[in-house]
């Protein structure tokens, strides 16, 4: 039966200069886009907070796609503020300005009946704030939890208190390496489910596709393969939301399940970094995504 | 019906380091690689010469696996020798020596009877060997074609000369993206392939796998996972190797045994760098193959 999915994370403003052009004050965060790229799959429920400054267009926006904004509060002070130029290579990124703003002293609210949500993702945010959410979920079953290496070099301890109460960590390559002092992914992959995890831990590795790696199995999801990357952020987000919005829509964690909503994640990735910000959702219709997932299966079957 | 393949390249002492030791004077060259691959699905048939130091147990190892060795011609003076040292990422390589010896000046022969065979790999070599040895074949049907970012600088016109006559030209991303001057890899390889290619464009990603683009249809082969790799000398050529020994022993080039030729292709890359060398081969039975062939099936399938 399909499952809400409550995503923690950042709705922000994004500024955002690609060698195709470049883009002021567009709505971003990490909450944004895993609930955009969920909602294709089920209802997603956004835990955060902007500013006075928020507009209207953008709730609008999340509301027509069916995104809960009743645990996003409005806070006296500007929304989170993000700036980054990317080159020619999507991988290198260059953040110019992160101001947190009314994210900076936040606590996540959840109202009472969204504390039985059964699907959690935990954006990356301190971990501190992460655990405050994790302890005010009465019947989770599933968390998705993701991070940065800001987290990872600051706080390891709080990091290693979480991972036990995960299903499925989500790294990039350079991540994990840091997070493990492992230079090999696999050995990395190893190490880090070592440390309690639920179920998983999920490698990326950019425009090469993602793995992931579990006691039972291991799963390679190849990357879609696009030849223009017009803004390649959100990517990470996108593929944590379709990935989590399919397994909730499913409501079910089966093998099959798990392996499939790598490769949903990895489509909704590819749509989103194919326009700036969250413009391609305008159009987006869950037939692109049907037909993407066919163009993998021709991709990867053999 | 099974086809014989002729493999024109190297056949060399190697002199490799890498963080998991040191062996000096070792069986190998490009040649040596993809015969014993290919070995492995059909009868392989080497082009090359050696010097009067060439010693009978590498002869001996190469006619064990039923590799041809009635094309390489003993010559005054040393066999080809090369140097490298690897660091703790596989991919970065510091070449220390090369010493072309006999192959410095070897124009390739090739006996009558061979003449008619329809299944070649051109290792990389100058280009210009490799089309004096093109013009002596009277029956080639599919010409597998290899090169390195040195002919690429300094001949790439002969390049452009070879490439109408070759089904599938193999290149890994940094060569690729320095030949069509094409960062993005879809991109380059839609270049290449318009330059004439019969058949299609691989891009070889090292530790991320590789992917064959067509005018019909795109494959992506995964990576096979490894936590070790001893040393990566001869994983492209092993790659190469299995793959035309594959289609060779298949006779037969459609979409599915194309596929299926870049997963064996893969495979063979993983045994080799397993170890030191070709040692891996001393060992490797057809059943471990099939055995990675239904790992890398579950790795990829959903």
């Amino acid at each position: 039966m399909s499952q809400k999915v409550l995503i923690f994370g950042s709705v922000a403003f994004d500024t955002v200069e690609t060698p195709f052009g470049k883009r002021e004050n567009m709505l971003g965060g990490s909450a944004t886009y895993a609930a955009l790229s969920a909602s294709y799959f089920t209802s997603p429920v956004i835990i955060s907070a902007v500013g006075k400054d928020f507009p209207d267009k953008y709730r609008r926006f999340l509301r027509e796609r069916k995104v809960s904004l009743e645990n996003v509060e409005t806070k006296e002070g500007k929304s989170f503020y993000w700036k980054a130029r990317y080159g020619k290579n999507p991988n290198e990124r260059e953040v110019l300005t992160t101001c947190e703003n009314v994210l900076g002293d936040y606590s996540p609210n959840l109202l009472p009946e969204y504390q039985n949500v059964k699907y959690l993702f935990l954006a990356n945010n301190s971990p501190s704030s992460q655990l405050y959410l994790l302890q005010k979920m009465r019947a989770v079953e599933f968390v998705l939890w993701d991070t940065m290496d800001f987290w990872i070099e600051r706080y390891p301890d709080e990091i290693l208190k979480i991972l036990p109460r995960v299903d499925i960590a989500l790294f990039n390559d350079s991540e994990a390496q840091q997070f493990s002092g492992e230079f090999n992914l696999l050995k990395a992959a190893k190490k880090i489910l070592a440390l309690g995890l639920r179920r998983g831990v999920i490698i990326k590795k950019g425009e090469h596709g993602a793995f992931l790696y579990t006691p039972s199995f291991v799963f390679s999801a190849p990357a879609y393969l696009l030849e223009e990357v017009k803004d390649p952020t959100g990517a990470g987000d996108s593929f944590a939301g379709g990935l989590i919005g399919y397994l909730a829509g499913k409501g079910n964690i089966s093998e099959r399940n798990l392996k499939k909503s790598l490769i949903y994640g990895t489509i909704m990735a590819s749509f989103t970094v194919e326009e700036f910000g969250v413009e391609k959702f305008n159009r987006l219709r869950e037939k692109d995504i049907e037909e993407r997932y066919q163009e993998l299966k021709k991709l990867t079957q053999f």
